[in-house]
C-alpha cells in the first residue's frame, strides 16, 4: 500500500476478522531488523526495503482512512525502509526462475502461474528469491542488496507516530486550551496525568525507588492507543516506573499478570536483563492492583506485550 | 526579578565574576523541594515561594536579556512555585520582629536598618522570619504556610526550557529546513546524532547492554546548553546508556573522571543505586574516551554534575 511505502512501514491486523490466527499477520512479529522485505501489488513488485526495528502494537495508520474499515483499530507496525526498484519487476514474468525457491505453505505468489496469493499478507521467502528480484528491479550490476539509507536509522517511528497525534490534538477544534496543554505534556509522563498518577502510586513497584528524580510517569495502555483524553490523563492509566522498567515495559518486553506476577518477553534477553540489574527484581510480584488499573494491566499485557509467536 | 517570577525559577551564576565563591549562589544548590522562599526586590517582598526541585546547571534564561551582561553563561536554576501576596511586606517596617530571627552572617537584610543586603542573593533564613511575612502579607487568617499549588506539580522545568530552545531553532531564519529538522530530533536522542553516536559508540559503558531497543542515546554536554548545531548533532557529544543510566548522567547525580572511573553525587543515596541495580557496575571504569570526547566529559563534570556543596 502506498500509505506504508510513504510512511516508512507495515501495518497489519493481528488476527483476523473471524479472531483466527494467520501465519501472514503472525510473520509479522518474526521480522526482524535487518530482514529484507518486498512490496508486491497489482501484479508487480515495485519496492524493496529492509526492516528496522521489530513490530510493535499501534493503531491502523489514520493514513488507511478506509482502508480495512473492518480490521480491529490495534495491530502490528513493521518499519521498514523502503527503497524504489529501477525497474518493477513482474513475478509473472519470472516464475520460471522463483518456482523452486516458493515455499510450499503460505507461499506469496502461486508456483503455478506467477499470480499473487490473495490472502498473503507478509510471507516469509527465500533470500534467493530477494535476489533474483534485485538484480531484475536494479540490473546485474547490484547484486549484495540495499545498503540501509542513513536518513532513517536512528530515527524511532514511535516518536513519529506521537508526533502525529499530538499535531491532531492541537488541531482539535472540540479541545480546550488547557485541554490540549494537559493532553500534549501527558505525551512526556508530564503535568496532570503526573499529578493524577502521584495520587496513586508511591514508588516504583518493580525497583521499590521512591526519589522522583529517578522516576518516569509511564502509561499502562500507551498514549498513542488511547480512546479518549480521559484514558490520556486518568491517573489509574499508569505506573511509576525508573527509567530501565519504563523502557521495558513501553517496549513491550515485560507486562503483569493480573495477580502481579512478571511475565518476560523472549524479545529481551536474560542476559540483558541481569546486564540491566532487574534479574532479581523481576521475581517480585509487583501487585495487587486497584480495580481500576486492572483494565489497563490487561490491556498492556494483551496487545503491547511480546509475547512468544505461537 | 520579575522574570524569575513569572518563569517559575531563581537564577543565580555558579560563582562571583571573579571566580570567587560566593554562599549566596552555593545556597542555590542546598534548597530542598519543599523549601520556603521569600523575594524581595525594591524594599519589598511581594511573593513567597516554594522550592519543587533542587537546583540544576542551565544557562542564563533569555528572559534576562540584558541583565546580569557580565555573568557567565552557565548558573543554577532552581525551580520554585511563586505566589503574590496579598499585601507586599516591607522589612523596615517590621524589623523589631524580624531582628532577633536574622542570622549573624549572611544575612539577606541589615538587623539595623532593615534595608537590603546589596551582596545577598539567596540567603537562608530562619522558619520564623518566613511566618512573620506570611502573617504581614497574608492577614492573620494564613499561618501554616502556603500550600503548593498543584498546577506545577508533575511538570518538569528542563521540559519547558527544552521547548523554548525548540521553538527559538523553529523560527530560526539562518537555518535550513533540514537544519532543524535534525537539531529538533537530535533533543530526543534521535536522527543524525543518533548516528553519528553510533559510528562512535556500541553501547552502554555502564551496564555493557548493547541491545538498541534499551539504549538511549544521551548528550554529554546537554542539548539545551549546546553552543552551537555543530554541539547538538556531533556523535563524539554523546553515550550510548540504558534509560537509568541516562537519568542518573543527566540529572548530575553521576559524572566520569577523565580517566574512566565513576564520579557518584551525594544527591543519590546509595540506597537508590542499589535498588537501580547499579551498585556493582558503577565501580566499572567506563574509559577510555576518545580525545573529542574529553571535552564534553570535562563539561558535564564541572558543569551538570551535582558534586558535594563544599
Amino acid at each position: 500500500m502506498e500509505q506504508e511505502i510513504s510512511g516508512g512501514y507495515l501495518w497489519s491486523p493481528k488476527v483476523e476478522n473471524s479472531g483466527a490466527r494467520s501465519q501472514f499477520y503472525e510473520n509479522m512479529r518474526l521480522a526482524s531488523p535487518r530482514d529484507h522485505v518486498l512490496s508486491y501489488a497489482k501484479g508487480v513488485i515495485a519496492f524493496v526495503g529492509t526492516v528496522t526495528e521489530f513490530a510493535f502494537s499501534a493503531a491502523k495508520p489514520t493514513e488507511f482512512a478506509n482502508v480495512g474499515k473492518q480490521w480491529a483499530k490495534e495491530g502490528w507496525l513493521l518499519p521498514v525502509l523502503w527503497q524504489r526498484l529501477s525497474t518493477p519487476v513482474r513475478p509473472k514474468s519470472v516464475i520460471a526462475q522463483l518456482r523452486e525457491h516458493l515455499p510450499e505453505r503460505y507461499s506469496p505468489i502461486q508456483a503455478k502461474t506467477g499470480k499473487g496469493n490473495q490472502k498473503a499478507y507478509l510471507a516469509a521467502i527465500d533470500e534467493a528469491i530477494y535476489n533474483i528480484v534485485l538484480v531484475q528491479g536494479y540490473g546485474s550490476y547490484l547484486q549484495d542488496g540495499v545498503s540501509l539509507s542513513s536518513s532513517r536509522i536512528g530515527t524511532d517511528i514511535r516518536e513519529e507516530l506521537d508526533a502525529q497525534e499530538e499535531r491532531r490534538i492541537v488541531l482539535d477544534p472540540a479541545l480546550s486550551m488547557t485541554e490540549k496543554q494537559q493532553l500534549v505534556t501527558s505525551r512526556r509522563g508530564q503535568g496532570e496525568f503526573r499529578r493524577n498518577l502521584c495520587m496513586i502510586e508511591r514508588g516504583c513497584r518493580i525497583t521499590g525507588v521512591q526519589n522522583q528524580a529517578l522516576l518516569v510517569a509511564s502509561h499502562i495502555k500507551p498514549w498513542r492507543s488511547c480512546a479518549s483524553s480521559h484514558e490520556r490523563l486518568d491517573g489509574h492509566n499508569g505506573f511509576l516506573m525508573t527509567p530501565h522498567v519504563d523502557r521495558l515495559f513501553d517496549r513491550g518486553f515485560i507486562a503483569f499478570q493480573d495477580d502481579g506476577q512478571i511475565l518476560l518477553s523472549p524479545r529481551v534477553s536474560v542476559h540483558d536483563i541481569r546486564s540491566l540489574g532487574l534479574f532479581k527484581a523481576l521475581a517480585r510480584n509487583v501487585g495487587p492492583f486497584a480495580q481500576q488499573q486492572m483494565q489497563y494491566v490487561a490491556y498492556h499485557r494483551t496487545e503491547v506485550f511480546m509475547s512468544a509467536v505461537a
